[in-house]
């Protein structure tokens, strides 16, 4: 896997008992995935490090989308390497990512590019006011957009965000929501339930799933969505699509060509998870079908530790910490919660909310 | 933790999310558990290692119970080992064991001891015919033990077993199961659903869990005698016990002061599995409440590997390898199948059952 940390920890967690062992190549000190697989320390684009890799491994995975293109290329010559590189390389530019779903007839809000200051007002014309100006390439957790609402914020987020940027439309959406597809490589596609997302300073915090309420016909929007992505990319693995509710639509704001933050809750809501599923896949074993006994929820630890005492004392808590040091805004490990019932549940989200540092109340569903 | 194997790598796969890390004590190269964990390669009773073990570790717990008396005595001295050696000791020696049971009143078969050939007549005479003769020390898995239906047979069994035996009554018992008590260093108890275990030639084969019919109060019964024992031997962690059922009664057969193969189902058929309880209890965490929402079972992987396409294509199907090489008679990994209802689950069974070399269909449950 390129990527030591907690994705691939987790990816590894889940493809052990499968049989596999992994090798992981990361450049970071101890990293999460170091408890559960070989690491090879070394940089992302380095030959001998890439060398590696090539020769301890039987297929090529990631954690991350942002694998240097010359590396894709030369592992992809070399053994298999899913999700293909092509599908890394559209999810490294938000606006090849925006095009690709225009091209497929995928909804999205409206966006315009901004390669220099003279193409500010071309695109303001597409997308209006209030818009987000984003950084094409490189974002990630809210870092590098900023919300635009007059001619003046949009000459200071040109000279603020560096590089060509992308102007969308500011989406005034009832909720966020993500889908998580996994395709074989067999090209079966399966799909799990629609997750609702809340973000606190462009950081996800809580994941409900299913999505409270969620209608059939919005499901199957979101797996029409996804597969027309998996199809174009000729995907194999996991891919994650965040989308926008509004006004009964779904609006596809980015995707993922990786496991999600947003389906960690399938560790313990699922009777597969998102992380066993993209094993399965990328190893040429049949998926899983996802199913769902009951609602989940899943809490991430950011910043600060709580004490693991009181957080696996809460019923239906399920702790899941990544081995990393404590330091602010940095994921640490995330809380799935299950229960009987949605009540249950939200319970148990209140409790192990109380637990962590900062804001009193958690994020409330929309439809519990 | 004292061992390698498949107990170790299962426990410490699901003890790295609770943030955990894990030494491992093992003489045998290339042990399952090494995916997953340090290793300091050398004998259970070697000074070396223990020191390196003891340095190494904040608790020390093992994966079996026969762990020399000197090493558990050396560790118990410089930091907590859990289960105490006390529970080790007296689940090395079957006549101990059942001795114990006795004393607290748990109903056992009768049973007598031949230390040498002048204390057959005695012990048969307690035990009646037919009897089961067993070794007192190291038999698992159905070695070190004889059926004797005559005096004849007492003789032979008697010079075929080596050391000190034991001369229980054969008894014509309905089914086989097995109870998993947790118990947390703080006190606190839970209790898995009794368990249908089916074994050939010694070797467990398949589970099923909850046991089918399963009587409320058999389950009481159930938890009552774990709960004596777990309260005589001032344990912490899970402790296996297998029973009998005859006649609506629980016999008491034999402990294991450790996690179990009829345990492994827990895995996918409860909300917290036997390994994990064991060690949020040895590292001082809350037990988790099992919760079990509908049926399960478990088929062992014997001696050779199935396709694991094949398996893993079963609906239902959970496949959980050990990374050993196959070899007759050895425990290379298990499934769990888990379903919607007992048709699911046992529709699962029948086609791993097929997968797998040797009968032609699965030992059937009791109660479905």
């Amino acid at each position: 896997m390129l990527g030591g940390g907690q994705l691939a920890r987790m990816l590894a967690l889940e493809g052990i008992p499968l049989g596999h062992r992994f090798t992981v190549l990361e450049p970071a000190p101890d990293p999460p995935a170091g408890a559960v697989s070989e690491v090879v320390a070394a940089a992302y684009d380095d030959a001998e490090g890439l060398a590696r890799m090539a020769a301890a491994s039987d297929v090529i995975t990631c954690e991350f989308e942002n694998v240097p293109a010359r590396s894709a290329a030369y592992l992809a010559a070399r053994l298999p390497a899913l999700p293909p590189p092509a599908a890394l390389e559209v999810a490294q530019d938000r606006l090849a990512e925006k095009e690709m779903f225009r091209e497929l007839g995928i909804p999205t809000a409206p966006f315009g590019r901004i390669d220099s200051p003279a193409d500010i007002e071309d695109a303001l014309a597409v997308s209006g006011l209030p818009a987000v100006f984003k950084t094409r390439r490189l974002g990630y957790d809210g870092k590098g957009q900023v919300v635009v609402r007059s001619r003046g914020d949009a000459a200071r987020a040109r000279e603020k965000l560096a590089g060509p940027l992308i102007a969308e439309s500011f989406v005034a959406f009832e909720r966020e929501l993500s889908v998580l597809a996994v395709a074989g490589r067999d090209g079966s596609r399966v799909f799990y339930p629609l997750t609702e997302n809340h973000h606190a300073h462009g950081i996800l915090r809580v994941s409900y799933a299913p999505a409270p309420g969620l209608d059939p016909e919005l499901q199957a929007e979101g797996e029409r969505i996804a597969g027309l992505l998996l199809g174009r990319l000729n995907y194999c693995g996991v891919l994650a699509i965040e989308l926008f509710e509004a006004g009964g639509r779904l609006l596809a704001n980015e995707m993922a060509p990786r496991v999600h933050n947003s389906g960690h809750w399938t560790l313990d809501g699922a009777n597969a998870s998102q992380f066993e599923n993209h094993i399965r896949a990328v190893t040429d074993l049949p998926l899983a079908r996802p199913q769902v006994s009951g609602p989940a929820a899943m809490v991430n630890i950011i910043g600060e530790l709580p004490d693991p005492r009181a957080v696996a004392g809460v019923p239906g808590a399920h702790l899941h910490l990544y081995g990393k040091a404590a330091r602010p805004g940095r994921k640490l490990g995330h809380v799935n919660l299950t229960g009987r019932d949605a009540a249950e549940v939200m319970d148990g989200v209140a409790r192990v909310w109380e637990l962590l540092p900062g804001a009193a109340l958690p994020p409330r569903p929309t439809g519990w």
